[in-house]
């Protein structure tokens, strides 16, 4: 299937309870599940931005429904709300001041996204599927609006914004809402236990197995994919039958805003409360987020972000099912190749796409000493061949999403000998937007306490060691210390291949292998790849498995004898 | 399917190496998954004590052994101990004065049990399927022993301590090994990618999906049902190819002791190292189980027991997948009948049963008062009809399993006014024994301090109401505050039922509706239903289903382009 025969979006216009609408969520439910199992590519909202497929006026409409949203307070069902906070700022310079109701009064939150729960989780799984289903299609139907608003909260570039906030995440989405049916239904709904007896009638009875919800869902979103990598708790919760509280980071609120107020209005018009799905917008420092995961009534959080707050999360919400992805250190193994140039261009890709700004951006080169500098050269040089135009280069590296960030680039060159350095890239369409390309520093493999730890941002080592074996010694190291959501190696040699194969296996960290064309490290395939595998201190959880959905609901069972 | 024509236990002489035993063992394992999937009876271990099932020597040969133990120090494989522990006493009793190596060295403990981990990882699935099923053979045909093991620690009745403690336990295993093996399996182990890219050639990846376990997982048992309760832990832990340290109950060492022995004998004959299930007993008091839940090795913890310490483990083993099963308060609805008389029969067994040392026996049978008299009438009929001869009764009640039990026995007159009261029981073959029929006491719905908490053992309350919507108001906030893993419903009135039934869904307890004939509200069936469900106190997880084995295994992907 090509991009371009994949499924028309939905229009809004078709409803979400037709019978045309049901059919034809039951039969991408069904494509998803066969995906799922299969694990070859598919996607169900295509990620090419073209008129021929979102509509010729998409653009144009998308572009007018961001800007109409700027200046104004978003409306929304806001149990508990008492005013507005307004906190983003644009990557880009542009002004941002959008309102959102302010959430101070959580027992009255928790009481609504409560009392929706049980029609919701009357209505079963099937129902379910298909209103989430419906809410994505919607969301797909504004993968313009969605782009701008990724765009001018994370920094992210235009198409890239498109991609991985609108129909990538709709795909991750779209994977969890199978996972979490598959389990939902894995046992029948009903069945007749007969019991032998021997030679006296047998024990008759008839059983009924009920999925029920684990009751309020917390998902803490990031600043950097407020989409991408909230979707699958958001929807795994969801479509298992809980009310979900959608925290997002004070930097990225509109594109969860747009995302619950497409799923308040789908649930209302099926017939459900629309608290079952509520925004909590906050102020900096108001830390609503620890108030929120360790309230009695919530049973799953969702976060992503950093290290420290995960892991206090996992320590203190011990009340609920905790899922963390967390800061990781990924490398990448540089043993031996064919062509040099294209592997450079494409570890040169993976370090400058938004700006490495990335859970799965590699940060660690390692590669023995005598063949290091050959490897430098060759990185700069591709890095220029991608970044020398600046009005290309704006397109790959998008804009630095925070202070913080730009203060740690700015802080990297004392760090290791420069390879590559940073350098300013003027936006042709945005003056005021900060865009810097990535820093490659050399170190050696003995100063593990500079490449140990995360530098979130596009900062880059190039770490020297003595040999393959102590490359991979590092990276294994690295990855179960320190975490690591991906891995590549490039070797000619089948035995470091499969030796690489065996540290990803004991570390836990997804491996790539001589990637040299159009597949990186730091992206994964909706329905193909795992993102993270929760099996090093990266992250608890993997988007998406069986486990990250399994533990969203438990089954009750009736049982009574047959007369 | 009859149980005299159930599969034949394996005798141990059969290997597990053998291509029989392997066709075998995957016939075993394929029917289990086709038992999980459609929860209608199946049995893959026969309950039936009986010579022609399990040779006429059998019963002889398993007494033998059992005494063979007694006063000797049982051989295990052991790493890091110094010295022997003896810890048990029969409720019988009989003097049990074995000695079981007595670990010290966590540290050389750690290593060797994760030691054997790459290899046993890298067996895969269906290796690892197969011994673990092989040592369920083994176990199998070591079922009477094991009765002797299990009546001489807990007290259980022999045909009891058979059953529970023999088939229905390794059911359970089985059960908890399909569940995993379905969970592994449920990903390709290989999957070819081939992403369109329209006119230019696709992008083609060859991915390697591989099953890694989390790490060292540690099952702490408890007194009254030693191997039932740790072995869905022990097995799902191990087939999904975890090192299992087993931490017994130290009143019931024996049961697991011969479960690891056997366990360490078929991984080394199947080339594996036997320091994959290790065995540490320790003193009353030296609390090795808190040192090992929050050891960093340890990733995963099975816990059977008391809530407070059930709720440390959850709170303080934080870098652990927690699974547990703590206290309960299980309740009865009487609302209407139409034969009272096999209403109260079958309840007298449920009371009965064990001496109510069940985490599955109801404790408050919740009635209007008005219909109390005639049931507290028919009760007492009904318990003097089962236990009013001695030799018969010891049969039902098993002996009392600790001093803490016999000490709340003695002090339940005071709690309420008595219906029937307790008496002793003289059992005919084990003068010293100490044996007692249940106590029910009747209370009124407004002395709830009093019928709030469980009372484990032989303790009833006859709970009088104004109606049964106040019976379901006070099951529904007794199950939802303070856990309960059964609950049952006396109606003619299918709105009653209904109701019932909505209550068991919003407290997520299993409910049994009707029970008048052979099947109690305390048993549960292996592969048809769920014990507990993880969605109230009494458990934060079930045994077993999907969410209980999938998170005790991660997925490590490798991709690589196809030229």
């Amino acid at each position: 299937m090509t991009v371009e025969n994949a499924p028309r979006a939905t229009s809004p216009a078709e409803g979400a309870d037709g019978d045309d609408g049901k059919a034809r969520h039951r039969e991408t439910l069904l494509r998803a599940l066969s995906a799922i199992a299969k694990r070859d590519y598919w996607s169900a909202f295509p990620e090419v931005p073209s008129p021929k497929i979102y509509g010729e006026t998409a653009a144009a409409d998308g572009l007018a429904a961001f800007e109409a949203h700027l200046d104004t307070d978003f409306p929304l069902t806001a149990p508990g709300s008492t005013g507005t906070v307004s906190t983003e700022r644009s990557p880009y310079g542009l002004r941002v001041a959008v309102g959102y109701p302010h959430i101070r009064d959580l027992d009255r939150l928790m009481a609504a996204a409560q009392a929706g729960i049980p029609a919701w989780r009357d209505a079963g799984p099937d129902v379910r599927a298909g209103v989430c289903i419906e809410i994505l299609e919607r969301i797909n139907a504004r993968s313009f609006e969605m782009a701008h608003a990724v765009m001018h909260t994370t920094g992210q570039a235009f198409v890239m914004a498109f991609q991985a906030g609108g129909p990538h995440a709709q795909d991750r989405a779209l994977e969890a809402i199978a996972y979490a049916y598959a389990e939902m239904t894995r046992h029948p709904a009903q069945a007749r236990w007969t019991k032998p007896q021997g030679k006296r009638d047998p024990l008759v009875m008839d059983k009924r197995f009920t999925v029920v919800p684990r009751g309020v869902s917390v998902v803490i979103g990031c600043a950097t994919f407020p989409t991408w990598n909230s979707y699958p708790g958001l929807f795994a919760s969801l479509v298992t039958g809980n009310a979900v509280v959608v925290k997002p980071h004070p930097a990225a609120v509109l594109p969860l805003a747009l995302t619950v107020s497409i799923a308040q209005q789908v649930l209302a018009e099926a017939g459900f409360s629309p608290a079952l799905v509520v925004l909590v917008a906050e102020q900096p420092g108001e830390n609503v987020a620890s108030t929120l995961a360790t309230r009695p009534e919530v049973r799953i959080v969702d976060f992503t972000g950093s290290t420290s707050y995960g892991e206090w999360l996992e320590r203190n919400a011990t009340q609920a099912q905790v899922y963390t992805e967390k800061a990781g250190v990924n490398s990448i193994v540089l043993d031996s190749w064919d062509d040099l140039r294209a592997v450079c261009r494409n570890i040169a890709f993976s370090l400058s796409l938004y700006s490495g700004q990335m859970c799965t951006a590699p940060q660690n080169l390692l590669v023995p000493r005598d063949r290091a500098a050959e490897v430098g050269a060759e990185l700069a040089r591709a890095l220029e061949e991608l970044l020398g135009d600046d009005s290309r280069a704006v397109e790959v590296l998008g804009a630095i999403v925070s202070d913080d960030v730009l203060a740690r680039l700015e802080k990297a060159p004392s760090l290791g000998d420069v390879v590559v350095p940073s350098r300013s890239v003027t936006h042709p369409a945005f003056p005021d937007a900060i865009v810097r390309s990535p820093v490659v520093l050399r170190v050696d493999a003995a100063e593990a306490e500079v490449y140990d730890q995360e530098q979130f941002g596009p900062i880059a080592f190039l770490v020297t060691t003595d040999s393959t074996a102590q490359s991979l010694e590092i990276w294994a190291r690295t990855a179960s210390q320190h975490g690591a959501i991906t891995a590549a190696v490039y070797s000619t040699d089948p035995a470091v291949l499969d030796a690489a194969e065996r540290v990803a296996w004991d570390a836990g960290v997804a491996l790539s292998c001589n990637l040299t064309g159009g597949v990186y490290v730091n992206q994964s395939a909706a329905f193909s790849d795992f993102h993270a595998t929760g099996a090093n201190p990266a992250a608890n959880s993997c988007l998406t498995d069986a486990a990250y959905v399994a533990g969203r609901f438990r089954v009750v069972q009736s049982r009574r004898p047959v007369a």
